[in-house]
């Protein structure tokens, strides 16, 4: 029902779908996430490379979503070497439990390397702003039901190649990862362009992307500054009004 | 730097602390979650608690907090025979890691029981709206740096009792929820109030800290829908502009 000042209505609209989702390696259960219900295969395969489970899609073989009433199963099969690197990272932590970050139980593996991004790209101030303004009417699912992140890539001049979207923000990030990959995109070759704040873990994600530039239209934090810069990532946040802020690495900004 | 369209400016600003933090049980590392390193103590008792590793603050002994150049550890001792609980919970996870939720690796441990709320409680609307007229001036880090989420714990009246902000929704939750603990608050006595999006764990654990509303200036999910009904925790939404929507238990508001 809606509570107005005025008094009480009935009252019926979308919400979004949040479900748990299993990602399962070759037959073994190795996560399970809050995660809106739509992409599952870019979801599965994005996640698979930016957390190193896989160094390429290559390594991935077959994909296989399966839903359930509450939740959905991704089942992935991947190169046997690759998967007898996750079983070792796995008995390792035998007898432990991770939490909030991936498997992960001591700060020093919360904050793994960063990879550094190879690409010599830098993007035109101009093309970050307008790759902004062309991002919010492709938010689909957040203009139905609100409160959905969103990760978009962007060519060099700031047209948009993909959107896609999630109650999670990494999950939107792994989600448009994954599309590239399986599209053959390559990270180097544009930036990426979230709706939401710029955490350590999206930049992480976007430096194993190869992606050499994230814009946010929220803020960042001090760690995800650090990252950037040792990633060689160019970080621009408070993205809106006609101007940005650049934390780290301005190299990769062009005025 | 700020890149505006009239140029580019050097600039200087306050941005968000993020960073690893360790809970550690009798020694045994469980959990480390990327958080704002500020009331540590709270977020630990109140993880402690919504997670179900504690039935009852009284069987917490004694917090440490270290921290570190880049991180904090939060050592707890607590109850024997709650410590035996999680470390036989940790032994049936041997050989696997849990991931986006605690220890979590299939589906159904991901939709644990929520517990039933027993307090109650209505709420009149118009202290729904007074709380949460009274929340942003007291959101001081995110005043200053931005990106910051917050939970605060209101009477029935709506004046606010204590505000909890983290860069992660959760973690300012079980900030709040442990504050309540550590000052023997009852959770049944009041509301809460978030700045973000109400999921499917925000309601988990407002439910496990005995609360019988959540109000939130944002959108709900489907599942923090089905599991507030099922908790008995009255859901409103959308609080804003003079109205909000009742998504679970309206007779937890009072028109």
């Amino acid at each position: 029902m809606r509570v107005t000042r005025g008094g009480v209505e009935p009252r019926r609209e979308l919400i979004a779908e949040e479900e748990p989702v299993a990602l399962v390696f070759n037959g073994l259960s190795y996560a399970v996430m809050m995660a809106t219900p739509a992409d599952l295969e870019d979801f599965a395969l994005g996640f698979a490379l930016t957390e190193g489970i896989l160094a390429s899609p290559d390594e991935l073989y077959d994909t296989e979503v399966e839903r359930f009433a509450r939740g959905a199963e991704v089942r992935l099969r991947i190169a046997a070497e690759r998967f007898s690197a996750l079983r070792n990272r796995q008995r390792t932590l035998a007898g432990r439990t991770g939490c909030g970050l991936c498997g992960v139980d001591t700060i020093a593996e919360a904050l793994r390397p960063v990879a550094h991004v190879a690409s010599r790209l830098a993007i035109p101030a101009e093309a970050v702003h307008a790759a902004m303004k062309a991002f919010p009417p492709l938010q689909v699912l957040n203009a139905e039901v609100g409160a959905i992140h969103a990760a978009a890539f962007a060519r060099p001049d700031g047209s948009l190649v993909a959107v896609r979207e999630d109650v999670g923000r990494h999950n939107a990030l792994d989600k448009l990862i994954g599309h590239l990959a399986r599209t053959g995109i390559s990270g180097g070759d544009g930036f990426v362009v979230v709706s939401s704040r710029c955490s350590y873990e999206m930049v992480h994600k976007t430096a194993a992307a190869g992606i050499p530039l994230i814009a946010s239209v929220s803020a960042p934090t001090v760690l995800a500054v650090e990252f950037a810069e040792e990633a060689g990532v160019g970080l621009c946040a408070f993205v809106r009004d006609g101007r940005f802020t650049v934390y780290a690495c301005p190299d990769r900004v062009t005025t």
